[in-house]
């Protein structure tokens, strides 16, 4: 298909399409004549995932040059690509960076997570960004002096392993290469935001439950 | 204590602290001499609140002032003043607002949610903007052809429920209105990131063990 129809079938305008070819995150169509090219389904497919983790997962373009980056490379196992995509999903709005040495509060995080690690049996990496993240957060948590999250951090631990392993059982269901990533790609995205999303909702329910009706000001209940 | 001291004891940059107070984040010190102000322990718990709503949960200062505002009102009681904080998080990085009547993707979604909700016997608010949020991307997911992860939509509201459950009997072991608003804004902006990087570590565990060794290239495992 020309690039007209290319745009009509995926939602995506012309000019995006051609900054997308330009960024090199959309593989060039096939030339089928001197000032014209062809683009086939394997494109559209690749247009909607630019477009879900732009437009979806907020990542920047240089995070999705790097996705597609793990994605494309064909000599990668299937477990490293998606360990790769993952990085890359990781390192999005990655504030570690920041930091030169870690303070007591980290150094206490960081042997938390260690201890929850060897505790459950987890095989990963404990220096990949997510983990570094959590160090931040529990550090973060101790340091704003509310322990009490941190209490919490086995129910959080039972719950995203939960989740991942659904999350794993929905992509393995796949087989085809490119499929698979951008299943493991777009699930990544989408289920983490499904998953915060789920939980402030079921804020308003334990919270309605946890104060039922509590009133502290002195005004009649309404 | 002297804007300096204030500085000195809470790392933020006196610059910085004069640019909340001009925002209305921080309320004004106390009037100690005509060209100086004094700043108490509040001023200080204040302005880490406001640290960790911007450094760790990324939200946008006019979200910050929203939430802020739905802390300090104090004729209103503590679940709606949590409910109304809670509205003023979710609504970050809203992308909701953008589009104009619901497509069939959204629909569907929307009656998912609403069984759900209905199954669970979730006490919530399905406008919320939560519910949107889960709505939007639900339909996301089954527009970009990945309907199975919709299928692991009760194992998420599952977890998610018991995250929330074990914010709830965090926060609600607060007495103090200021504490309890300020236990419930950071453990829902920090609790997030944590649950998310979990998730994502998670994700390394069970991909290690769904693809032990797996490799499709034919080349010999290292």
């Amino acid at each position: 298909m020309r690039i007209a129809e290319l745009s009509a079938s995926t939602g995506v305008p012309v000019p995006t399409i051609k900054y997308y070819l330009r960024e090199g995150l959309l593989p060039p169509g096939e030339r089928s004549a001197p000032n014209q090219a062809s683009y086939a389904e394997p494109h559209a497919r690749r247009l909607r995932l630019i477009r879900a983790m732009i437009d979806i997962g907020g990542l920047p373009v240089a995070t999705v040059r790097e996705v597609l980056g793990a994605v494309d490379s064909t000599d990668t196992p299937v477990d490293t690509m998606l360990g790769e995509a993952h990085y890359a999903l990781m390192n999005r709005g990655d504030k570690a960076g920041e930091q030169a040495g870690e303070d007591r509060f980290e150094v206490a995080a960081r042997q938390r997570l260690d201890r929850l690690i060897a505790e459950r049996g987890w095989s990963v990496d404990p220096t990949a960004p997510a983990a570094e993240e959590i160090v931040t957060v529990l550090a973060a948590l101790d340091r704003f002096g509310q322990p009490e999250l941190t209490a919490s951090l086995d129910t959080y631990a039972d719950a995203a392993h939960r989740v991942a392993v659904a999350d794993l059982d929905a992509v393995g269901a796949r087989t085809d290469r490119d499929e698979l990533a951008e299943a493991a790609v777009i699930g990544t995205v989408l289920g983490e935001r499904l998953l915060a999303a789920l939980r402030l909702l079921a804020h308003q329910d334990a919270s309605g439950r946890r104060f039922p009706g509590a009133r502290d000001d002195g005004l009649p209940a309404d």
